[in-house]
């Protein structure tokens, strides 16, 4: 079930990526790149950086596929697909919740520390929109404004904590998602955002 | 054969590095730098994914060695070198295609799926080249246009479909560069790009 | 000891992380996000070169903690530390001394070879700072002026060689950190800065 999610939220994310590309006049390669960028590089930092490697769409090739069908069809599909759109930051938010809560629970199960794994599930749901904008020459929309890796961060919380104290890792895998999803879509509903951070230098 | 190939094709991107660097005005660390990013970072993240650690120039300091020295070269010469820049795009062309053939074929060696080892091939030829431009403050310019990771892309699938069909790795190698250099080349000579996907959000 | 200072290293860093998501007015979450890359990336990108993973603070959360502390710390405070902040970058040079020379020792430990251990440490000290940068969108600032790598990498230089002929890496740390403060501290009292490599394609 939470595989399925996953090659959802893969789909989702690689969308968002090739939307980005065309934004920016990128070539058909170029599209492709972000799709997958966008899709795997959350999920691909986090292995690296716990030594899960080789990393996980390099012995499953469905996640590569996936975001590349996604790709090709948001190409082919773009100009027709306005009220699709409206949807897309609600399913975004089901992909954010899926890497969020796989991502903990793989760092869970590799047995390192619960903060560690609070980590690895919000880098799952965040590095690669963040890369995605990087290689767009922007400055990554997560970092400054709405509330979205903050959802991450509930979500991949509640996984630790509920897994603890009811040691019931699957049961806490759809609650901190549930949480996710709720502070997403409330997010996105209210133009919820965090209090930002400006500071100038003095002369 | 290939070994010589191979450092022949970090010397060259190094040498891309190197004048990217200049173009922006970096100082000297800037430019070695980018000359190592551009030289040895597709292969860094390739070796990375396939948890194939430490990276391939951790072992044999050659590689290190020839960014560098590639490096300086390019300081010093670059005022006296209108005439070998003008083959520059081809030397780079050399470069990718031993790249993407060496690429591809480790991870080929190391066991992966075929689709898998076609973008581990085509990673190792392009993201050095990525990781320069976004340390310029640039939209990658592999992304916006001209053939060039998709003469990667065939290259590597022919390394891949040849080496199954003639269980002949080493032809198959040969075959694979070969494809890379010659659509290179022709893209090169006759302006050669993909098509761009243009997309603007409607408000 | 070296660890208390490796702490501080990260604290310092983290400050510069958090005071460049400051002046790009990003949001609390973007906050934590520079300042734990700053302070983290450039170990993290020499453990997974070296295939040290999981990478150093996976197993300590002791580093990660630090990080967000500083990041809390500078929000709160930046606008009453302006006295603070002027000593800002001779802590940064401990920061960077420290990594380095922790960054080459821990390279040599693994067994590499002495020219890779230095570029470990020299990756270890300024890796952090180019991430940061790109996020920010702007060029990194080590590529363009000031002695700052460079005193990372004659530190490095020491460690290996002095460990070599005394065989005590003990001293021959203390030494590495001794030769970056120096240089450092020269460096920001007289403006020392390498020579700009200025290249222009011709039309």
């Amino acid at each position: 079930m939470f595989y399925l999610l996953d090659l959802f939220g893969v789909m989702v994310f690689a969308v968002t990526g090739a939307l980005a590309a065309g934004r920016k006049n990128m070539d058909i390669f170029g599209v492709l790149v972000l799709a997958v960028v966008t899709a795997l590089g959350g999920g691909t930092l986090r292995d690296m950086a716990l030594g899960a490697t080789p990393v996980f769409w390099v012995n499953d090739p469905a996640y590569l596929i996936a975001a590349t069908v996604a790709a090709v069809l948001t190409v082919l599909g773009a100009r027709w697909a306005a009220r699709p759109r409206r949807l897309l930051p609600y399913a975004d938010a089901v992909g954010l919740a899926t890497f969020t809560v796989l991502g903990t629970g793989k760092a869970l199960a590799l047995g390192v520390a619960p903060e560690i794994a609070v980590i690895m599930g919000v880098m799952s749901g965040v590095v690669g929109g963040m890369v995605r904008d990087v290689l767009c020459g922007e400055v990554p929309l997560v970092l400054r404004k709405e509330l979205y890796a903050t959802a991450g961060f509930a979500g991949a919380l509640v996984v630790v904590l509920i897994g603890r104290v009811l040691e019931d890792p699957n049961l806490a895998s759809w609650l901190g998602a549930l949480t996710v999803l709720v502070l997403r879509v409330a997010a996105i509903r209210w133009h919820l955002s965090l209090p930002v951070f400006t500071h100038q230098e003095p002369h």
